[in-house]
């Protein structure tokens, strides 16, 4: 399906964030709102777009191009006349979209499980869906919300002032092309607004309801809102796998980090091959044994399992994850691993004596490092399925955390032995949990 | 969909290998043949089904039970004139089956993969499909087979004596109910045969021909059939990520093993823990560092990698592989490879002196290792997808072999080296191979 994306309004009320831009060009955390849209809906498997485009329309055209910065296909239409009614932007893509389509607002930003839901929806052909929220969240601005009646899942009425509603208008629709003449009707009769023509469609029973339920969307109208969408997409990257120190410590400070790393350049592999290398500096600093280093090399070690997480976010937050991308980085992170163990290991048998037996308690370490990583791929599999808690876990931000703490301390032999118990432990103790489910 | 199996004949040409039993009880690598047509049909998903018994019915019946064992419900139909035609033994259903219905026999093998596909066919509500096989393996007997002829996707005649044809009958059957009127029809015209039955509907156009395209089956009537089954069975054995050890040395010797194993009620999981029980026993030899354990310790490692394979391949003969079971030993496998790298470091630490680069070769080539199994879980899944050659491998059956040849050369230091290039190479080699695809 086809998506045509309505970016062609001024956006008066975002005025101070836009500085002279249009609103759809309003960089929300490293993306601009209209390329936020597209990407969402890419991710929901769409490749072809429509944009209509007004109101400083050649700015938006230069920066989305064709689209295959994105990897889709963008064509353009303007709508000279992009001062009078939102229905009149939707009618200048009749002659170019002949069968079902999405159709989306360049400043409404969604989940995009949304949209595949909703274009699986059994519809007749004339009919159109529109997505409701009926129980929107407290951000949700209701006073200048479009609300809807739905009754037996069709929506009977629309409209701003309405008194008696019980849902709000999402600002997303699956639309047959019927759209287009409920539209050219409500315009003769002096309404030129989306609703209007909704209004029209409503009437005939064609109009449709898809409750998002719960999920999350937003009409990025005020600063309000669109501090409210940073705040709702940077707490979106907490994973439900997530453990103890990574939740508390680590992403407070990496998605702060995020944040910044998002208005740059940087790629998220790059971010992945820093941490690497700030892991492999700090095995370095581990490895001289005294104590200056050791600390150092510990501080450092904890800096790069909070960096650790800044790639995943800065990838998600800009639409750029990908499965060889999380892979890429898990692979660095158990050499980076194995090298910081490595590094204490030899740091202390070099600094407090040869016995042997700080080599085998490295060994058991880091066994027991790198099979935590290995079993937890089938066990976080199974966890997340069951949408059980996560249970006991014993991830890098833990492991991460805890060499800090045996190098502040200069307890790195204590330390081997702790990680070698507790390793391993939880390791072998997955054979037992998933043995039962 | 439940399934109706025919258990019911005498198989009077296999009465040299049945001894006084009914040929579905002919036991081929450690199940009856009726269990393995069952469980292969639980695997495509038939839950329900309803066996047909005559000759020494009660033994039967008495083998395989209510199904629990198996995870399935059967139950059971006598026919008491199994002497007559086995259109016979299908009508004696007629009561129970009252949907679309899979027909087999208990002595025709087959892979899932046929049913699964046979059963997802679009069928008008009064057609039959019969699986065919329009090229048939040599070890299919041609003088015994029912042949038949197809003419776009409908057979048109059946029958073991025509001269012109273009398949085989196959023995698996999607059923509508429309064959009991069918089989009713043809008795009384003399012919009590299920191909008597099946001539009827091809003369109505309606039994439509499912090729199974190469995929396996046979029909086991002779003790050659029987031996054939077993080779084919073996073969399938192999994997195609098999590596050059494993594929060339190891599978050869397991899969003998396995053939023996499949007779006993050892499970699966107690030759993984044998086995890890074994590379335990050889990293304690290898730990000694002279040559005689040494040595010792690098056989058992070789052993322990032939018997590596035994529990899968039993799981997979007997129907018992799980997620779990293959998770379980991959884990056990990483102990074990982390053990006997363990014992091998201390081994020539212990008797060629203490330098710590002894100890910091250990642990790169434990690091390689792990690695190389860790790497493995994602590489594996893109290689078999990609449907390409398995590519540069360093699988455990190779390490394992390599570790064997150090222990035989008495070399384990240069092993140790060998160990952590070639692991880590192969591993940080893949990074850059699932980048490209």
């Amino acid at each position: 399906m086809k998506a045509l994306v309505i970016a062609a309004g001024m956006g008066s009320r975002l005025s101070t964030m836009t500085n002279n831009r249009p609103k759809p060009l309003a960089r929300l955390l490293g993306l601009s709102l209209v390329e936020r849209v597209i990407l969402t809906a890419r991710n929901a498997s769409v490749r072809e777009f429509v944009v209509v485009i007004g109101y400083l329309g050649a700015m938006i055209k230069e920066e989305l191009g064709d689209g295959s910065r994105y990897g889709v296909e963008i064509t353009y239409i303007e709508n000279t006349e992009w001062q009078r009614g939102n229905a009149l932007s939707v009618l200048k893509a009749r002659e170019v979209l002949k069968e079902r389509f999405f159709l989306l607002m360049s400043d409404h930003l969604f989940e995009p499980s949304v949209l595949q839901e909703a274009g699986s929806s059994q519809l007749d052909d004339k009919e159109v869906l529109m997505v409701v929220d009926s129980a929107p969240d407290d951000y949700i601005d209701m006073e200048d919300a479009t609300r809807v009646m739905v009754r037996d899942g069709r929506i009977v009425s629309i409209g701003k002032g309405l008194s008696d509603y019980n849902a709000v208008d999402c600002g997303i629709f699956s639309c047959s092309v019927s759209l287009f003449d409920a539209l050219q009707e409500s315009i003769m009769h002096g309404d030129e607004t989306l609703s209007g023509g909704m209004q029209r469609l409503a009437d005939r029973g064609m109009l449709k309801a898809y409750d998002l339920n719960g999920r999350f969307w937003i009409d990025i109208d005020t600063e309000e809102a669109f501090r409210t969408a940073e705040d709702q997409l940077c707490r979106s990257l907490i994973k439900p796998t997530d453990g103890f120190i990574s939740r508390n410590l680590n992403r407070p400070v990496s998605i702060r980090l995020s944040k910044v790393l998002v208005k740059t350049r940087i790629k998220p592999d790059t971010i992945s091959l820093s941490g690497f290398t700030l892991s492999l500096l700090a095995a370095l600093l581990l490895s001289f044994g005294n104590y200056l280093p050791v600390l150092l090399g510990g501080l450092l070690v904890q800096v790069s399992s909070v960096l650790d997480g800044c790639d995943g976010e800065v990838a998600r937050l800009k639409h750029q994850q990908s499965d060889y991308g999380a892979w890429f980085d898990a692979v660095l992170d158990r050499y980076a691993d194995a090298a910081v163990i490595l590094g204490l290991t030899y740091g202390w048998w070099n600094s407090h004596g040869g016995d042997y037996l700080v080599w085998v308690t490295g060994y058991l370490a880091l066994t027991g490092s790198l099979m935590n990583s290995y079993t937890a791929i089938k066990y976080d599999t199974v966890v997340l399925k069951e949408q059980k808690g996560s249970g006991w876990r014993f991830g890098r931000d833990t492991r991460s955390f805890l060499i800090m703490l045996g190098a502040v301390l200069n307890q790195l032999f204590a330390l081997l032995v702790v990680l070698a118990v507790i390793a391993n432990f939880v390791s072998v103790r997955r054979l037992y949990v998933l043995r039962k489910t």
